[in-house]
């Protein structure tokens, strides 16, 4: 890439929003060019609006960016990264997509829209095509391209691999996931220390749709829900980050447990998404240790992009129980929008 | 109760038998006459060979006690409380049963044993006539009868309830189980700080064996494991103490969520267990809140024997969710194998 | 006492006006009659306005109170709680003490008042004589009378067994505080899983000033600062209740360790505080163990109201290093009110 | 270098010795050719004898060594880093010493041996010619250098700064120690959870030694302890790495508190410590929030290697307050131990 493409981070200040300062920082592909936030950081530089979070310092380049606000008046990149929160984004997502930026969002206002993707580019690369309908069908010259939900990304990389090989039947998930999942400043600490929150708002019907929505077919321009049985718990857990999810899954053939291991630890994913800058190396690491994946021992690997599965087992009563971990903010956030958007650029898509 | 039973507590110093002490101080029936442990304890007052773990102080009576070693040379009374390890309970309960002890066990050693019950009186009270079978075919004065695993009570306590009204078809459960169920020291706190540990020893297969037993019927002397599928998944999360388990349920027939809410609230257990002094108060509490049950709040309900169930919602491929918790070394534990010994008294059953 | 005396919450919804409501359930003295929170909860029943965080469930009269707003026209008991933030305690708490409230603040706004008292019963009880003064230069029928900050409290009361027995000349006191300390929701959990924070707001300053005005002597109707120096550092760790205190002593007067021990064993505190319903028993508690005060082992000791102090041992540069711990929103604050409530009671001058 | 340096790890398999293997891993000096532990480990691959708890996953060359019995019969090195325990170490580290393997180790065994260093090349890196003394007396071919206890580290670095400006007569310190500092399996989970204990076993002696060694001055081949007063209480918080310690400081001369920021900031170190592979760049990290240092953020300043102070403030009573951070088994333990083995050769002494 001879230059780099100018882009954007909208809602740059929060969790999410950090992180993708954090994961853009020396991207060889991207530039960030553009941070906006609300109306009370504008005008002040990003190292002085920003009650930063993370281990790793704040790159340089960031601390010195004046936040803009979040319109299409004062940004026009053709990438922009949004970490808003739904009911915002909602309103100024369509504002950007119309005006001719892409944006690689996160948020959940339009993953249930028939035209927008939700994109795991291991999983169902091919259904950035939609995009063309989508830029069709509102008039729009950019667009919307959303990840999936934390708790459904490193579930359903571990589905597709099963899924591809054998076919999914039914699936029972419990997720624990962690607190960066709820934003920043979220779960208060009286609430979690020495406990477990039995639920986390509107995520179970994300779940139970994303990932179907996500293993089904792009037929006519659309996608059909992939036509299996799903149902989940979730949960908040005293974990800074990784989602760990338990499964006990029903396959439309019986096969040996062997069989199901070799198409986890040998899946690779579409084609197209295996050299992008963000590919998960491997796409998925299976464990065969009798206690991992634990997150604070294996969330980071393959840089947080890696989804890792182990205590493949039999059912008693469907064909396989594991357990699935993912990094929230990485891999289930900031890194898969980035890596979205790295895919809509290699598809040729960036220009309508 | 004229004059209080005499009885033993087997390895009182570690975690569980520490709770025995606690729970047995001013007990209406029972009079702690005896406390063993292991040989480098033996000839120690209990006040010095004990590392004291609990909130509440040790009873002063127990401090003064001198330890006695495990063996029914040393210890004569009618009726032992056994936190013993599964290893030594296997040798040295029998031993005790035999020469008259009955021995109301927190191990696991026998409960598999089919003239063994695994009670919980206020699910299978009836369970209890299998002692009879069991001194006749053992030539025992004395039994040996079982509490179960601490993430299995609360779950049964609340099958219990759905089994009876509208019978049960299958069960998808996962916990995220205490620290104090792995004893003490116990687990490292490097492996669970920020962490979650995917697996509990051993723990799957009690779950999906214990839970059918409990759940079965006493027939011509023995106990017919019940009819149904169960898997489980079991997790270790940051918590002192307090099983959270998720459970999604087939049912036997349709009913409205409505109708199992009332059947959980209204679970009263057999008669003959609802006026022992250990009897939960209520069974079941059963909470609305989309956040509850939550085991820092909601463990010491009805003093730590109270099974509390919440997020009661159907399930979209089975017929209800629902999210169970129960204190695992008071009910699950050390007051559960009192809980028992009251229904053997009550039932007429101390004496062969 | 033959008819109790109503008195009222202001700010009952928070973390400490529900421990407010806890600890004044069946008071032998006290009938709460008025609970009131700000303008978004006026005219809701308590029990649905309040997001109660405790584990001993909200007494039953309280979930049916209607909260009232928190201004003198709607409450006129004699006696008022106030769990008000101090910028608002500011100008309420003086409004209720003109129209002849007596206000039992937990509120720093009016500490450094020199008519204001800040009590310790069994420390300072002498100076709640200030109240006279108080009324007279204010013109109030009622009053304001302070409990310090949580890290204090602990801290003085065993200071104050030192003092008197021996005189101190200097205090470097190190804090390890609770997160319930900081209010609901108070600590984002981001921000203490796995950390501590070496910094609480303005707390440092609150303990080098507070415990030197309620260690001072009353002359002349107000409070000479006592003379020794003190130096705080302040910290926050992820402990939900239960303040630890490392403190490094200078005598007036070299003494034995053993003496300081026996004097902080022995302390009973001014008589007139001995035998109030509140009274801590014992006042403090002296242990011996290497390792303990600990907050989760010992911060109920004497039901949340006693100081525990432990590690009494020689400093190599000073005279004597202890730990003091004390529970922060017991005695710290809720309980801590409530006993000064009960002094001026029993001193006679709930009426001016 | 040419080549490479070839190294042992003694005590390869516990929670330092790990460290050892991790940071060794691309060393551009020193190449691991033993692997150490007990007799029980003897003979298996180090993968497979070793409970790895680290996030980086074990290096490869070091998953296929076979771990060799702690002897000096089973290894030749001239370099050997010890994690042996303190009662170990005394009897095993002069049996390497007498071979002529140079020891650097992190136990305690030796440390107050007059001739043997306790070594922080960025304080007193001059120390090191110790050796030459130890040699000659004991007869030895090698050696033995040791680094401090984890908590004296940091604390070292951050007074060694204030010391060689303006000289200090009185420090008061405080730490809030992480669970890494006791090994694995260390502190018990249930020990930690929601509390503090207020203790770490010898730990107070050791602090208010070694630094008054580390800080004095080499006269005659021998170190006389620095002339300064130090009082230490020593406390284990629920923090996986990373140890936080608050001072109070009285200076030999009075000085503006932007003069000690100005010495903390501008720190370097001995001339020789600078270029070393571990030196800490920067040595100190001196930061101006308020909130500052926090282990969970600011551990990894400088690979683990920098000293972070924060809250730099006039004291009360004496004429500073400061807090101060370091990563507790990275510059606190393994790899404190390779700086020292660094300076050794630097220094040219790694032969005798």
């Amino acid at each position: 890439m001879e230059q780099k493409i100018p882009v954007a981070v909208l809602a740059a200040t929060g969790s999410v929003g950090q992180r993708f300062v954090q994961l853009l920082d020396q991207h060889p592909w991207f530039e960030v060019v553009a941070l906006s936030a609300s109306d009370r950081s504008v005008g002040k530089p990003y190292g002085e609006a920003c009650h930063w979070i993370l281990t790793d310092p704040m790159p340089a380049w960031a601390a010195n960016m004046t936040v803009l606000p979040t319109e299409p008046e004062a940004i026009h990149t053709p990438l922009a990264f949004s970490a808003l929160p739904a009911d915002i984004a909602l309103s100024v997502e369509p504002a950007f997509a119309a005006q001719g930026t892409n944006v690689c969002s996160n948020a959940s206002a339009y993953r249930r829209e028939p035209d927008v993707p939700i994109l795991l580019p291991e999983v169902n690369a091919e259904h950035i095509d939609i995009v063309k309908t989508q830029r069709q069908k509102r008039g729009w010259k950019g667009s919307i391209i959303t990840n999936p939900n934390c708790t459904s990304t490193g579930l359903t990389v571990a589905m597709s691999a099963i899924q591809k090989a054998f076919g999914i039947r039914i699936a029972f998930v419990v997720s624990m996931q962690a607190l960066s999942g709820a934003g920043y400043p979220g779960v208060p600490s009286m609430d979690i220390l020495d406990n477990v929150i039995p639920n986390v708002n509107g995520e179970e019907q994300k779940v139970e749709f994303e990932t179907r929505k996500m293993l089904g077919n792009l037929v006519d321009g659309s996608i059909e829900l992939a036509d299996f049985g799903i149902s989940a718990h979730t949960n908040r857990v005293a974990v800074s980050d990784g989602h760990t999810v338990c499964a006990s899954i029903e396959l439309q053939e019986r096969v040996e447990i062997e069989n199901v291991a070799q198409a986890l630890a040998g899946y690779q994913g579409p084609e197209i998404s295996r050299d992008l800058p963000s590919a998960p190396r491997p796409v998925i690491q299976l464990r065969s240790e009798s206690d991992r994946p634990q997150p604070r021992l294996d969330r980071m690997t393959g840089k947080g992009m890696t989804t890792v599965v182990g205590r493949l087992r039999p059912d008693p009563i469907l064909d396989l129980k594991m357990v699935v971990l993912s990094h929230n903010t990485i891999r289930g956030a900031a890194g898969g929008s980035i890596f979205n958007a790295e895919l809509l650029v290699k598809s040729g898509l960036l220009q309508a």
